[in-house]
């Protein structure tokens, strides 16, 4: 069955997290990717922690399904070939520090030279120019200096980031949804844009409701731990056998529907407790009586219970309890990546599922530089290719068993 | 200066945080997006929190640049007129429980008669179909559910969600993803898909790195607090002054770069902290080391030092130092929303930013209802649409003088 992005082309210079995944998407659901990485080690999470045979898990990850080639964009010969790469694609994905295409002589002014309808989209921590444009970031400083840190955990302990790295995560769907909007326009129009995504902007966006309760009234918002401002009981409360259930009774109707749930007539019946605000200004002590009522019942009768109630609610998993979820085994959220060494790991698919298309549950991941010859002859004379790009994969292939022995 | 998806038509049937995020981004970058509220109070967060003279900030925030029309789709004369309006737009969005949109009569089969072009993005907690497909989910029980609790806060305290709503959003970036990869290619095939958007899905796709981590190795990931496994010294560290500053000294390099930059060439030349695994596996005492030498120093004189050796490090600001940050600034990233009654709130703009197109800074927010008989006599006699909804607009703005007073 097709896919909705076949027939394009993206050309891939990104590397770590945020990158990777938005390119992923595209990759995911039909376009060809063609990473492109620097010799002779390429992207350096080949080389991170769970790597057996001398291929990586989280490599595999975020690139499965994409191809690979090496170029050094310093050497003329071989950026030339990227010239003629370039005629032939629909967008450039980069996440290098601001400045870097340009170094190369890669602005986006002289890609539409090439091409006009080239999509250029540039990740970055802060966006391409600025202030703080120069500034190095990884996903945790992100998390830092956007404000996310200060409103995680619970009141009166140190500040603490999300466990996720949802800066580089939230800066790389941001940069597919850029990407995309651009290969729309420029399917129309025949012309691209050069699309600047910042993290930064994104961890912003995502605190729009806080920012814009700051602005409003002037208090600094405050860590919130497990609960939200406006009522209460919102928050993980421990039952019986020690596991934490999440509830979250935002609303008076579902404030009646949880105390029938949980056989408390007398609390329903309270007038004091009956609205939002009235909880939200109590809720020290509907949070001490939720506690104590959990404190009596194991947590699958609970969440039973609360099933049973349509109440919304949520149990505190470890990762464990959610490789083996009823719905994440339902719709085939894990999926394969194998190199062709056979090495294959089990990693997370794409959280988007389309009518007319199966879940793909087998993808390849493929050594640096596995596809340079293939996809470069397409594009220039055979033997040239070869005279410039055999020198380059046997030195990749020498480093690599240098430095790591493989 | 022309936008990338002028011309462009979406149906928005989202409300509270997700969907409206995701159509928010189609509307910033130019689709009209007409948002399909139920009489006779519409989605619930115009009447949240910040509310000024009967207008929210929430409201603004999210839905700013889109039109409101009022539809009962349970009244077989409003919705004979939503299925003129479906063959002329592009994409249905909504974030309805699982099955409502059937319940409605709207399958995506029905909408593809009707418009064979028509994409239909349905955001939800765990997806259209399986074992949870009922379950009710808000951002914080998918935070429970999916692991993402598990990994955030500090060794040894109680799992804590992100502090952000972190699956509301991604689900909503998820979502506008594959709303644009099916436009792009219902452009060359006329043809629309159905797409599927889990935020339980979305949350594991964020968690990938710990996910096949876990996968590989069957230990279960933990809380890191700031830091990482991987290496030390990464945290937030107290200054003199009490203000703490984060620093991510990830590689090897980077740790020789600390060294000089705070004066320390005894560590830098202590052989058992030089690789990234001796500090890591001396975690305590490498946090211990930085803790006490930061103490000494201004958090503006250690910023200083950071940048000048070009270090990776953020300040964990709070949401007062966010509006105020130069980056911020320079990229204007905060913008405003004003309603016809002239109440305005400044708010986050888009993430994106693309060349040849301005950041836009002022945007409309409507009331209820405010473009019913403009965008429906488009599609049918204009004395029929008064007909049928004069009434149904009139008994809006009764409610809502009922109910809030206004």
């Amino acid at each position: 069955m097709s896919k909705p992005l076949e027939g394009f082309r993206i050309l891939d210079f990104t590397q770590f997290m945020s990158g990777p995944m938005c390119t992923l998407l595209l990759s995911d659901f039909g376009a060809e990717v063609i990473k492109i990485e620097n010799p002779p080690l390429g992207d350096a999470t080949r080389y991170g922690a769970i790597v057996d045979n001398g291929v990586s898990g989280h490599f595999a990850t975020r690139n499965r399904g994409k191809k690979s080639i090496v170029m050094n964009m310093k050497d003329e010969k071989q950026k030339e070939l990227f010239l003629e790469l370039l005629k032939t694609a629909d967008a450039v994905v980069e996440n290098y520090k601001p400045g870097t295409m340009e170094k190369f002589g890669l602005s986006f002014e002289k890609m539409q030279e090439v091409n006009p309808k080239i999509v250029l989209t540039s990740i970055s921590g802060y966006g391409q120019e600025g202030p703080y444009a120069s500034h190095g970031a990884f996903d945790q400083t992100i998390q830092a200096e956007s404000g996310v840190m200060s409103v995680t955990g619970f009141p009166g302990t140190d500040p603490v980031k999300c466990g996720v790295p949802i800066a580089d995560y939230c800066g790389g769907l941001c940069g597919c949804i850029g990407t995309l909007m651009a290969m729309l326009e420029a399917q129309r129009t025949g012309h691209g844009r050069h699309v600047d995504v910042s993290m930064m902007d994104a961890m912003i966006f995502c605190l729009e409701n806080s920012m814009t309760t700051y602005l409003r009234n002037g208090v600094i918002p405050e860590q919130t731990g497990n609960g939200y401002a406006s009522s209460a009981p919102i928050g993980a409360y421990k039952c019986r056998d020690g596991v934490p259930l999440m509830i979250s009774v935002s609303t008076d109707s579902l404030w009646q529907s949880f105390c029938r749930a949980v056989d408390r007539p007398d609390w329903a019946a309270d007038e004091s407790l009956a609205t939002m605000t009235q909880r939200a200004n109590r809720r020290a002590e509907v949070d001490a009586m939720v506690a104590e009522l959990f404190s009596h019942y194991d947590s699958e009768e609970l969440a039973r219970r609360m099933q049973e109630a349509k109440m919304v609610y949520g149990k505190v998993n470890n990762l464990a309890a959610v490789a083996e979820h009823p719905q994440v085994a339902f719709r085939k959220t894990m999926v394969n990546a194998s190199y062709p060494n056979g090495v294959s790991f089990t990693v997370p698919g794409s959280p988007i599922l389309m009518s007319g298309m199966e879940r793909q549950m087998e993808y390849e991941a493929v050594p640096l530089g596995y596809n340079t010859i293939e996809v470069l002859k397409e594009v220039a004379d055979e033997d040239k290719v070869h005279e410039i790009f055999d020198p380059v994969l046997k030195n990749v292939e020498e480093t690599i068993k240098t430095r790591y022995g493989k």
